[in-house]
C-alpha cells in the first residue's frame, strides 16, 4: 500500500512538472508574458488575457488545489490501517481522474468531460477525508 | 500529538474541500464561468470579474497559502519532540482560526476579523517554523 | 539526511512566510487592495492591476507551484535509499535556487536571472521524481 501510494504520488507530481513547460510554450509562441523582463527579452508583450496561457495556468492550479490536498489527506490515509487493495484501487483510480482531467482541460474537450474526470478524483478525496477524520477522532 | 496532527489535518482538508463546491455554486448561480466548454453548456459567461465567484477563489487561493505549508511545516514539528500538551493547542488553535478565517472572508464581515482570524494562524507558523529551524541545525 | 530535509524544509517554508508580509506591505503602501472591506478601512482602492502586489504574488504562486512540490517528492526521495550525500547536496542546491528566484523576481532583475534560478530548482525536481517513480514502480 505504501509504494502504491509513493508511486501514485511520484506520477502525479510529474505530471504536475510538465505544467510550467506547457505554460512556457505557449508564451513563448504566442508572444504572451506576465512580467516585463520576461517580455522585453523575447519581444513579447505583457499580458494576462492570452487564451491558450491561462487555460494551462488554470490546469495548473486545479492541480494545487486538489493533488497536494489528495496527497497529503492520502497520506494520513495510509497511515489509518485501511483495506490495502481498497488503498491502491483509490490511490490508481485518483491518479488515472487527474491525467484524464489534465488532458480533457489542455485539449478543450467539450463538458461534461472534465466535470466527470475531476469529480472522481474529487469523490475519492471526500471518501478518504471522511475516513482519517473518524479513525483519528475515535482515538482522541 | 500524532493523532491531534493527523485529526486537525484531516478537518483542514475536509474545510478545503469545501471551497471548490462554493466556487462552483457561485459560478452556476450567477452564470459565470473561466472556460468557454463550461458557458456553453450551463448558458453563462465568460468572465474573471464575478465578485461572489472570486471572492471565494482568493480564500481558496489563501487555505493553499497558509493551509499546506502548516501541514508540512507541523509534520516536521512533531518529530522535534516538542511539548505534546503545547503541539496540541497550537494545532486545535490553528484549526479554530483558519475556519475563521473562512466564515470570515466568505461572508465579507468587516476587518479586522479577517486580519485577525488570519493573524493567529500567522502567528503560529512562524513560531512552529522557528521551533523546527532551531531543532534541526542543533543536529546538522 | 532527514536532517537536510527537515531542515532545508523549515528554510524554505519560513522563505514562503515572508510573502504574505511583502503582500500586504505593498499593499498598504500603494493602497492596492483585494477586497472592499480592506479598502475601506485604509482609504485604498480596490485593484488587481497593482504591479507591485502582483509581482509578489506571482512569486508566492510559483512558490506554490515549486516548493510544495518538491518538499512532498523530496518526501518520498528520502525512503528510496538514495546517495546520503548526493541528496544533501541537492536539497541544499534547490534552497538556494528559491532563495535566488524570489530575490531576482521581487527585484526585477533581468533575465536570465529568473528563468536560470528557477530552472536549477526545476531540474532538481525531475531529476529526484524520476528517481522515485524508477525506485517504487521496481517494487510494485
Amino acid at each position: 500500500m505504501w509504494n502504491s501510494f509513493a508511486s501514485n504520488g511520484a506520477i502525479l507530481a510529474g505530471k504536475m512538472l510538465i505544467m510550467p513547460m506547457a505554460t512556457g510554450f505557449f508564451r513563448q509562441r504566442n508572444g504572451s508574458f506576465a512580467n516585463t523582463e520576461d517580455a522585453l527579452g523575447a519581444g513579447g508583450i505583457v499580458t494576462l488575457q492570452d487564451d491558450d496561457v491561462e487555460r494551462v495556468r488554470r490546469c495548473h492550479r486545479n492541480d494545487m488545489e486538489g493533488i497536494y490536498l489528495h496527497l497529503i489527506i492520502s497520506g494520513l490515509y495510509t497511515m489509518t490501517n485501511p483495506e490495502p487493495r481498497l488503498a491502491q484501487k483509490l490511490f490508481g483510480l485518483y491518479t488515472m481522474s487527474r491525467l484524464a482531467h489534465t488532458i480533457v482541460y489542455c485539449w478543450k474537450i467539450r463538458q461534461p468531460a472534465r466535470g466527470i474526470s475531476w469529480f472522481v478524483g474529487y469523490g475519492i478525496d471526500i471518501y478518504i477525508t471522511a475516513k482519517v477524520i473518524t479513525h483519528f477522532f475515535k482515538q482522541l
